[in-house]
């Protein structure tokens, strides 16, 4: 008897994570590829990262750590927030987590029944709707346009998100990088907590701006989940750790459902994390990259034919309307890929409708790839 | 408005981790403590795996691998089914995971839908429950006892295990060490054929058996899901690394839930892990001390009053029947902790009713700690 493949196992893919295995394919044949397709630095971890790393090697064991994470890792990021957004966050209360992945799954568990709604704005990162899916959630997209600079807002929350449990918001966010003003994140956060709904903040691109610092939800509502994580302002994407915030109230969940779904996040990553907060010289020198990479792109890209941005407040994405050129964009970064080299992530990966006509590109790379991927664009001809 | 904790976040502790915790507050306090509560060697990661890692902090970016884990880790995998078990596993169907942790969610939720039904034998890793509770599916507890060696038998599962969707095995178990036969295996598997089963078999203590060696589920069965880490006989519980091998029909929606839900395993790790596979002469030693451990405990603890055990055949436990000291594992534990120092796991966290008299002890640390930990049982007096 053939046994079945459940249906709610089988969610959407990430397409990124698809066209970068295709990328590497390519590159293991000896082709040149330019990576703009996944979100992450082209960088390593900081050197002072590297070496903590190092020393843990030779000092520790590297058993399980406690299911919430070290504790002196916790401490480092309540320092975080204290130096950084004045807060005072009880390090009781930061789990350190798998990456932001395994927190999104412990937040949406330990917040929500099955069958309760979330709402999300479309674009947005599609591991949220997918993840949602697959835990018998029922994502709510908000059909973000330019109008709305691709972010939740109280217009769209009233007229689509009636009879919400739940909202995630991404600031600055993926795949566009606008970001949302501390006084609306504030209108928000009111608006949740009037109607009884859970904010979820992603806050990963912090730090990641080129004009205003971002605000942590942390400063309007106590009762939201702040999941953030060091792939990226701290560049150790492959590490895998990251932390959330959560209400004192729901520890106890988070605990048990960390033990039992994940044991501990990795130990040595942990040990080095610890270092990351004192390695900002450095990391602000690949921020400053990313804007030095965000203006070429902005200067040079129309000269390609794309011409039209979401504006890229922060992260290092830039989300290009392509409408002119196609309505199947998967179609166009296969091609691309093929005929340039060049891998980029169709905007149906977060926004299934309207992103037929949209491309993402991730511009965490380094300035001379970049350089070569946009030549390689501008001589490329539909 | 205060927002709820949904009954679905709500599930047990993995009580083995709280009793660490405590423990470790306890080491904090400058106080002794002998960890014989949770499953992991006291030694760290084989030198070859040290080395390894080392090389590749230098050498590598360490960003996202692909989700499915780096091809040379699948590589190495498949040979290792060849040398050890005489399969042949083509190396697209071994998915690289974030230790069996993530496995076990993949599995399940690929497998099953809300609300199937997963029989698993009671004693078992509590996690196997909490994660199906958490995920909407149904644990149905098979009353292993004695009689069946703590194991899942035909006859457990012809009285208990109608109109089951899945069946989960361990072979060697936790907490017991007890294993299946090969013949028996195989009969589980027509079994589970024949009912279309869909068999989940776990397989993370392979390696570290006192007797015949153990066989894999992939033996007999095409459709069965075998789940595996590097955490125990190769010594890397903190390093987050496992694998599963998945029927063919089953990849792509694991391949999309490990997109979605992880993104991709720890990277370091995974090029560690490489170098396990020739790591085993030291890894071997290790289950020398486990032997030795294991004879020294089964000789000395009945002169603390500690004399029923089950054949603890493989993996690194004794699970011991206390109803002559107690009803209450958990107060025993905490007191014992408490006036010994010497920590260990309540039956309770395996077995919910029958564990109220029972406890587990881990013999994976070192000899002289064992022996420290045997002593003070041993001048304890309930």
């Amino acid at each position: 008897m053939v046994l079945k493949i459940s249906q709610r196992g089988q969610i959407p893919p990430f397409i990124a994570m698809d066209v970068m295995r295709d990328a590497n394919e390519r590159a293991a044949q000896g082709k040149d590829v330019f990576h703009l397709e996944v979100g992450q630095p082209s960088t390593g971890a900081p050197r002072g990262v590297i070496e903590a790393a190092r020393a843990a090697l030779s000092r520790e064991v590297l058993g399980y750590t406690d299911a919430l994470g070290l504790s002196a890792l916790r401490a480092a990021i309540s320092a975080h927030y204290a130096r950084t957004h004045k807060l005072s966050v009880d390090p009781s209360r930061i789990v350190v987590t798998t990456g932001s992945s395994a927190a999104f799954v412990f937040a949406f568990l330990a917040a929500f029944e099955p069958g309760d709604r979330v709402a999300l704005a479309a674009p947005g990162y599609p591991a949220y709707r997918n993840i949602l899916t697959a835990l018998d959630l029922v994502p709510v997209e908000l059909p973000a346009g330019a109008g709305e600079r691709y972010q939740v807002t109280l217009d769209l929350l009233r007229a689509h998100g009636k009879g919400i449990d739940g909202l995630i918001l991404a600031s600055p966010a993926n795949p566009t990088g606008t970001m949302i003003s501390a006084a609306d994140l504030a209108s928000i956060a009111r608006y949740c907590r009037e109607h009884g709904i859970r904010l979820v903040s992603d806050e990963i691109y912090h730090g990641i701006v080129y004009g205003d610092p971002a605000s942590s939800a942390l400063e309007f509502d106590p009762q939201a989940v702040v999941i953030n994580s060091f792939s990226k302002y701290y560049s150790m994407t492959g590490w895998r750790v990251g932390w959330m915030v959560v209400p004192a109230d729901m520890l106890r969940a988070v605990e048990c459902l960390a033990q039992n779904l994940a044991v501990s996040p990795p130990a040595l990553s942990q040990y080095a994390a610890v270092a990351a907060f004192d390695c900002r010289d450095e990391l602000d020198a690949n921020v400053r990259r990313y804007a030095e990479n965000r203006d070429l792109l902005l200067r040079e890209l129309p000269k390609a034919g794309f011409d039209r941005f979401a504006p890229s407040d922060g992260a290092f994405y830039l989300y290009a309307d392509v409408a002119h050129i196609t309505n199947d964009s998967e179609g166009l970064c296969h091609r691309l890929l093929h005929e340039t080299g060049v891998a980029l992530t169709p905007g149906i990966d977060f926004d299934r409708g309207r992103g037929r006509s949209t491309l993402r590109l991730c511009y965490a790379g380094s300035t001379s790839s970049i350089e070569q991927a946009v030549a390689r664009l501008k001589s490329w001809r539909p």
